[in-house]
């Protein structure tokens, strides 16, 4: 196990980051435009794009833009990022089974901020 | 997904607390007494101590206090928390696979902070 701290900490901080989740939880579903990413989630265009890019600095998101007219920009998950699925599979199932509607009560009253 | 969202993103926020997943990753292999997780842990005994209590509150962690001269206090996971398992080992899978030497550097730098 002391081996594997640093490495389980790390990971762990990663998807701790608020939304980060959710924009995996988005991409596995397939590649998706920003606008279409930004529809789908209940966050700001602003917080949406910072996530993406934090994302594509671990190397988990891919940017693809394609040279047409008007330029499409598609974010798709990379091997790194397909790795994920059973992780956030199981984070679904658990909270689905164990996360209460107090809990979300609480949670959606807090949902506007950052 | 939409009715989804609430309850991941509550579960997400959990498990992305510094630390969090090291706790319950100790506490995965059984009931511990703090002094034993203080020790096995690079955190410090307040942040620990922290930790614990929120999970705590979560119900995800139980604290059994034996009535023994001296008073022996363990923690436990409860059944909420022993169904995190699955997450933790598949983060745990993907950490070892993905999380490469040059992160592990960057947050060993970073790991004497809080």
């Amino acid at each position: 196990m002391k081996e594997l701290c640093p490495r389980f900490e790390k990971a762990m901080q990663l998807f701790g980051k608020r939304w980060v989740g959710l924009v995996l939880f988005e991409l596995l579903e397939g590649p998706k435009r920003f606008s279409q990413m930004e529809t789908e989630l209940p966050i700001s265009g602003r917080l949406l794009s910072e996530r993406l890019k934090m994302l594509e600095q671990e190397s988990i998101v891919e940017r693809r833009v394609y040279s047409e007219f008007p330029v499409r920009i598609e974010y798709v998950l990379t091997e790194k990022g397909l790795a994920l699925q059973p992780v956030i599979k199981d984070i679904q199932n658990w909270a689905e089974a164990w996360v209460t509607e107090e809990e979300v009560a609480i949670l959606k009253e807090d949902l506007p901020t950052n």
